[in-house]
């Protein structure tokens, strides 16, 4: 109602990646109040207090903060879930990459409880997904639960590509901000610079050079590089949190202010590129109530064949969580 | 509903200070959507269009600004109404003070026309009143159109007090943010500074001196020099325009958040200091559902005597007005 | 010195447009010093009066606004111009376009005036142009008084830029954030879309009625919206200042930060399309030094055409304020 | 000089707290570059990395971002001090309290390097320490280095203060911002209330529950609450950072605007309270130069004797560290 309303956001998990968005939820002054569950209620409680004891700071806004239950998601008008853990270790190798299909097993269950708890309580929150491997679990959330199509999507390719116009931007010594451009398919290892839709100023990326200085990117180079800045990052802390927080928060703001903006988010798709078994991160056009428009951007026949391989490893993983066609009937 | 309200503000009124309460409104990221309501229809559709436009500067949110009508108003969570001219000249002293008796009557009908207009739609929203004589229009405002307590407030000593702390703290060159106090009563002319309730790092007023340097004001010279401070701006551009739009959208916020924070408000008294005829301001708990709890802060001998003076000030203006217990029967 | 230096501004000119830039200036946070100065000392005090006043509401930093002079320049970072009339009233056309001719030569004098007194201070602030017509005086500006090349530029199509994007925007129902694109070469009449430029989710402008529904836009009659916006803003409230102030201080901030933005500017050619004699807005980098590179966009034939119209244009007021090749001897 | 200087953040410890530090400096839109100094160097720049890439998200400053050493903070203009473990844990007792004697010990060496390191490149910055026991710490960097009095502080009690005013703000439902108050004395366990201090619209604090609902605090519940509070998050998550790295940044923001905010601070006294051997919170005058006026504020009996109790407890911590009279010869 329009006397009562105030803008609440639940946060599922606050591990490393779900301490940074409450962080960033807290001095967002979108929100008056944010709950925190976690199935580790001390974490839940411990994180909340820290943050509700900051606005004790004069520069913060009075919002409420409090570790909670599903009862309180019923009136919450965003829900972000980062609940799981963002690897699971593997003892016979301690320091290599994480075991994905373990983390695709593991995690799918995380977010079945999760999603079952919630929607036992309303399907009226708009749901936004980090949890990983990203695409797979947004498919589980948005498909199996019944909630309008659009409410639910992930972070997915958002951070990618916030790492990608880093990286552009970096070669040429020019603001991120000003480098239009995204990656999809697979949030992580597979994911594709849709690098022939990058422009800054007009110029495509080949043209970036002459213009501005410095070397374009290759679409492979530029590929291999955002998986290595976030492998830098990961091996030399253990995760990676900032960007995915600030891009789950911007989501956020995209919906309760009804922006319209254009992300990148994983979604199921529906046949654009012949795809209709998997989710994946197409732009996507985020408002009041989700994700309702999606678009499939023109790709050249490296990007495409990128893709294609984007969504056979999605695949891998949604058998390995016994998602959708992969499910156990 | 938790899945579909996006805050929503109405500014009534967009002349010298409804436009800049619709330009900190815009600024602020609070709002999804921003209607103004004007007399002159082409102001309100120019002003809106303006900051519409302005939306397309990459540091905007993309809020909804357009002209429009008072069934607008049906799901606006605050109204602010800034209607009403801030002086009627006197032909035959245009460069004296306002005739402020003439303004009030002249007010009144504004506030009567756009009350009348708001209440026939809705009284779901928080409103807050600047049209002045900001006491006497919150007077009319909160009780002749069955709004809930507290729903309807003025900005009143709100921009007093701000001016206030602003003297203070240049006095002693710190920062007015450090300076806790507050102006009650009138906004104006009789606006008293309880000057015996500001405190400074725990200091006194009267030992600020001996603390940070410089000399502290005495109440009178306190209270003479916030309102020639009005009157040196007044005099030098025609109106003053961007502390009350500030203090307005602050108030916003503290509802939209539901903060309860404690400002200064324009409201009907109820017996406090022996005042129930009249209006006037005294610090208040601004949260979700308005200016629900109000206070009579401890006052000293001097203050209390100025108090009881400018309630006099604004009983002459209600009865200007028609208001309260000098309305016509 | 990295232990004193405090960000300073100096508005010079706070009129309809100065005042918005001073207000949202106060609002940025970056700045611990404005500093407004204007021909009518009265209205310079006034507005950085009541801004100072408004740093008493508790939401503001403590910044210093006050009223100066030229002197105050000397340790300022950034100086934007804003001074001279928006439009000299034809008497006998009183509801008609303003008289551009006019307009030109007194603020060619307005500007002379300002950079002269300016530059007998310092050289060092990167100086933002505002005053209109804004390429001639940002010509002016930038060539006639010994600062390095880069460090004065004008706000040009930065607004006209924001005013397409919105344009597109809110014909296909998206974020103007979500909107890659930017008008080029004459600030006002004559500017130009860039619209083969224009990219949203890596779909050309063409293609985003498919995309996301919604007629595109052709190319002419965007530039014919964008200025049909202005006049009505225009029309409705006598100028348009809320986007151009929002640019400016956008610039202000790229300048501080050294963000190196993209954004266009109005700066003298030095052969971009064959165009030597001219300041034009292009796509510039904006960091600490100023406007450092600048890039000329590739264009379809219709909009190289529409700028060599555009050059005309400013050619034109360019010999009304006896500027560059059109300079008396 | 005007016409370069960009602000820059150097963060010295990027651990649970410095990363939060970094974190909300890279949110708050004041610095142009942040560097991170750690030993463990893949710990300084993988934070700064995950930060920098979190850039690429749209609604961030184009901040540089990265790991650096000391001679990045010849040109810094805050320098804040986050190094050192912020507890050193006991074998015999490992969910027990810290073995605090132990800490100091640690810390005053980590302290001592890293201020030697940066005293050899310049005293310029304002210098920030965080580092626990905070007020020792911040003793030993104010004292021993060569810096001018009142560049060097600590973030002391500003944490306890912000803590202080939640608690109190809960109680009677109101917003923190809206209690003026503060804690002094030590940092952490014996932090003093000044309680006879408190007002909130003029009211003291044992009026506040007549004026506002809710049972107001006495004194040492008051001190027993924050430090429970704290102990809450410490014991939930092993850690507490979230107010104190927003403490930090408003006190960097205070200097870099020179907003001359009244904060507690940690700084060696000199004859306050008749304490001149240790440094401990006081109300602090925090503005470009740093914290150059401070003050004593009155208090009672209890507080006072709360005061000497906790010059006391940091005496020891100052032994422990063999800071300032306690120093080996």
């Amino acid at each position: 109602m329009a006397g009562t309303h105030v803008n609440k956001l639940v946060v599922i998990g606050v591990g490393h990646v779900g301490s940074y968005v409450l962080a960033d939820g807290a001095a967002s002054g979108l929100f008056g109040e944010i709950i925190t569950i976690d199935t580790d209620s001390g974490v839940a409680h411990g994180e909340a207090l820290d943050q509700f004891q900051a606005t004790g700071v004069p520069t913060r806004t009075n919002t409420t903060i409090r570790a909670g239950g599903y009862a309180d998601c019923a009136d919450a008008d965003i829900v972000i879930i980062a609940a799981g853990p963002s690897m699971v270790p593997d003892p016979d190798n301690p320091t290599g990459q994480p075991d994905r299909a373990a983390l695709s097993a593991t995690n799918a269950a995380v977010i079945r409880e999760v999603m079952g708890n919630l929607s036992a309580v309303t399907r009226d929150p708009v749901v936004i997904v980090i949890t990983n491997p990203c695409d797979t679990m947004s498919y589980i959330a948005a498909t199996e639960f019944g909630f309008a199509p659009g409410r639910v999507f992930g972070t997915g390719t958002m951070l990618d590509s916030a790492r990608m116009r880093r990286l552009i931007a970096s070669r040429h010594d020019i603001d991120p901000k000003s480098v239009a451009g995204f990656m999809i398919g697979e949030h992580g290892l597979s994911a594709v610079p849709a690098l022939s839709c990058v422009r800054v100023a007009g110029f495509r990326n080949d043209q970036l050079g002459e213009a501005f200085g410095g070397r374009p990117y290759e679409v492979r180079e530029l590929a291999d590089d955002v998986v290595d800045a976030a492998y830098q990052v990961f091996n030399a802390k253990g995760w990676t949190n900032a960007g995915v927080a600030q891009s789950a928060i911007a989501m956020a703001r995209a919906v309760l202010l009804d922006e319209n903006s254009v992300h990148p988010a994983a979604m199921p798709l529906d046949g654009e590129y012949g795809i209709d078994d998997v989710a994946l991160s197409l732009p996507c056009v985020i408002g009041r109530t989700g994700a309702t428009r999606r678009v499939a951007p023109p790709l050249d026949d490296t990007e495409h064949a990128m893709l294609m391989a984007s969504a056979d490893a999605i695949r891998q993983a949604m058998k390995d969580a016994q998602a959708g066609a992969f499910r156990r009937r």
